[in-house]
């Protein structure tokens, strides 16, 4: 499947057949946001930006798109203007792999309304997918401190959903995927072990262990719970090890894929450490995520590796990140969306956002919300509860949406996903650690300027009437 | 992203150059199957393999992969072999859309073993998903008996894993989606709403509503709950309603996508039959799942659509099926995997699996697996109780795994997912209804013939000695 313009929702196209009669020229800014850090986190890690800004620069319907959408009835003329479609519309966003927070712009799309609607879907599902998986891997990270993290979960992936999953994960703070396509077309480094199908397709292990390390003796990690882990399987790794040292080799590691991981990678180290193979590591898999790896930590198992997949690359337990896409104004009049819930509410107008840093360089606790207009802001006010303000006026403020598309063009340099990851450990280390625990993390405030609070509540009031 | 046989994982390849130097010409048998029902189901749908085997047509390593494999140090000799890479085995598998059950096999590959390693990542992520999604789109369905059922989770989805969510959606029963582009390329009828930034890109939502209806009023569904659902929002949709019918028009539905949607359903229900429109249908969504369309049909809430997006696509709570693919021959010797767990040890030899039909041609609550060159079985065993065995010899039995690609060739016609949705609705209605209800639904039994349990005991013997 190609991604084309058809990479939509039909309620897109026909909302845009609309527009096309009655305001062919109307003028929209949307803002990306979501409601909720998944995981019960205490930030989410933005990802997904440079994939958007790539298909966004060559988006086009094509000839068998035109031709579908002409069978569902759609008119000729509207269906002249989809053959020529193309986004040139501006996107201003946060940086991709930011530390970012619910209820605030993330990403900013400022376009024809028909533009700006025929891609929104396509942007919900690459961002909202990809700071799903940074998040989660980025609290993986956080959990495994200094060990190797490699990212194995293609096989329990949605499909080709998995090539982004490896992406993000490796933004996330993940070191390798054993994802080829993902690692050959994004630059990250992949590793692999080896599957108790090709010890099975020996008679015997020993046999099984010799040819791969024989053949494949770089990074070789031989997988040792085929038939028993600690009676057969660890002295048969001992054994090749032995035989590798003669040839000048070394054994990278052993792997353990099932059984009590804490007790088996002890009974292993020990084992190992005893037959002179302090450097051959321990490499783990089955299962794991963020509190698994933490456990085992806390139980100081002398793990070196640990492989991850089916949790991270569906983001489970959540599996959805519920980032939205809300029109904030309209040939420059703000506009908002009610709701029952107040937290609902659509914050109106094309907007900007500020994040404060305290007097070390960390992050302050909190980002301001002000129109984009409005330039620097002195004041900070909580959203609803008209107790609350702050002076923010002596504080450092980083501007954080900056304009990455204009006209449809990529005004930004593209980033490495390399680059975005270390840009993402360095946002990261400026973020309290408070906001870092599991268990009911800090939360980072939102607030908004003066004007704006004052301005959403003028047209909350005008609409109640 | 295109789909090349790289969408793989690094070990599948490091194991394929072993295998390329130590046994070329090892013929291997695998068989896919999983673990546990999703969802707490009584029963999955089997769903992908139409897509696979496409795939797996045309697979080939691309002019990139090979240098990518080249920089990765793979040796000349077998980068050659993988340029002339394609998949030349043979499959035999269960129709798609079937109910299957854990712990049998569901598809069997049959080739050489460095074409059936390569291939297992791929084959493992198409089916695995879908499986999943066709699942929990067969629970909403039954759920939601005749009501219509509309997917639209891509926003949601696992960035390109959507697409095939959408197809797999409309296997288990959905009627239609919203992925414009799953739509044309899988022939799935497609449909859609309005979006709130519609209505407020205009002054008043009257205005947005008449201006919607006159330019798109086939199918056209009012989002009624942008302001105030039942003060605003349903009187102007019934006064454009009225408008309609003058122009000769009809309005097809509202759709509630806030509040309480039993209450709001109702009210919205009596109000429309109050002013002549019972043919005005009630779209609803918000988080919908089965366990939520259960309860608002207990509660009698005339709803006639429900939209349901992110819990379908990502198959929340589970987001992953358990699938694995295990060596179970290896150049004609049966292979199995051990383990601590009784459960998890595998099942040796190629096999059948015989799913046993009663008197009134119903599925009789048990599928047999044998060995595949005995034959018809007339007795069926536990798999470990001893105690327990059935004679099966006057059941009618059909044998579930059919040959569909010979010598890397599709055998079998091509299926439309309409034909594949149809076939699943007649095999769901031979499965008795205590397997399909969601609390401690009935269990499945799977048994073995007595030849391929003995063998299988004798095997774990002589690997225990």
């Amino acid at each position: 499947m190609d991604i084309t313009a058809a990479y939509t929702d039909l309620y897109q196209i026909t909302m845009a057949q609309v527009y096309f009669v009655t305001k062919p020229n109307g003028r929209a800014v949307f803002d990306y946001y979501f409601r909720h850090n998944p995981f019960g986190s205490g930030y989410s890690i933005f990802a997904g930006l440079e994939d958007v800004l790539d298909i966004l620069d060559s988006l086009k319907f094509s000839d068998s798109d035109i031709s579908y959408l002409k069978e569902k009835g759609f008119e000729n003329e509207f269906l002249e203007y989809l053959k020529n479609f193309s986004f040139k519309g501006n996107i201003r966003s946060s940086k991709e792999g930011d530390v970012v927070f619910p209820n605030r712009p993330i990403l900013q799309v400022e376009a024809n309304i028909i533009e700006a609607q025929i891609i929104e879907t396509l942007l919900l599902n690459i961002l909202n997918f990809q700071t799903l998986i940074a998040t989660k891997a980025s609290r993986i990270r956080y959990s495994a401190k200094d060990a190797i993290l490699l990212d194995m979960g293609l096989r329990r992936a949605h499909a080709t959903g998995g090539y982004y999953a490896s992406r993000a994960a490796a933004i996330g703070g993940f070191d390798s995927t054993s994802n080829v396509k993902a690692a050959e077309d994004y630059s990250i480094p992949s590793t692999g072990t080896m599957a108790h199908a090709f010890i099975q397709s020996y008679n015997n292990e020993l046999e099984a262990f010799r040819d791969f390390a024989r053949i494949r003796p770089e990074n070789c990690v031989l997988l040792i719970d085929t038939y028993n882990t600690l009676k057969i399987g660890l002295p048969n790794a001992i054994t090749v090890a032995k035989e590798m040292e003669e040839r000048g080799d070394k054994l990278f590691g052993i792997r353990l894929d099932s059984g009590d991981l804490a007790y088996l990678s002890k009974k292993a180290r020990a084992v190992l450490d005893a037959a002179g193979l302090q450097y051959v590591k321990i490499v783990v898999s089955n299962q794991l995520d963020e509190i698994v790896i933490k456990s085992l930590k806390e139980q100081h198992a002398p793990i070196d590796v640990f492989g991850v997949g089916t949790n991270l690359v569906t983001g489970r337990p959540d599996a959805a990140l519920d980032g939205v896409y809300k029109l904030s104004e309209f040939n420059d009049a703000p506009r908002i969306k009610l709701s029952e819930n107040i937290i609902k509410v659509s914050l109106p107008f094309k907007k900007q956002v500020y994040r404060m840093l305290d007097a070390d360089g960390m992050f302050y606790g909190a980002d301001a919300v002000a129109i984009y207009s409005e330039g620097e802001v002195s004041q900070m006010e909580h959203p609803f509860d008209i107790t609350k303000q702050i002076d923010i006026s002596e504080l450092e403020k980083e501007p954080l949406l900056e304009l990455v598309m204009e006209h449809g063009k990529r005004v930004a340099p593209a980033r490495t996903v390399t680059e975005i990851s270390k840009y993402s450990q360095s946002r990261l280390d400026k973020l309290p650690v408070e906001y870092k625990r599991f268990h009911n993390p800090h939360i980072y405030k939102i607030g908004l300027s003066s004007k704006l609070k004052n301005e959403r509540n003028n047209l909350i009031n005008q609409h109640k009437s």
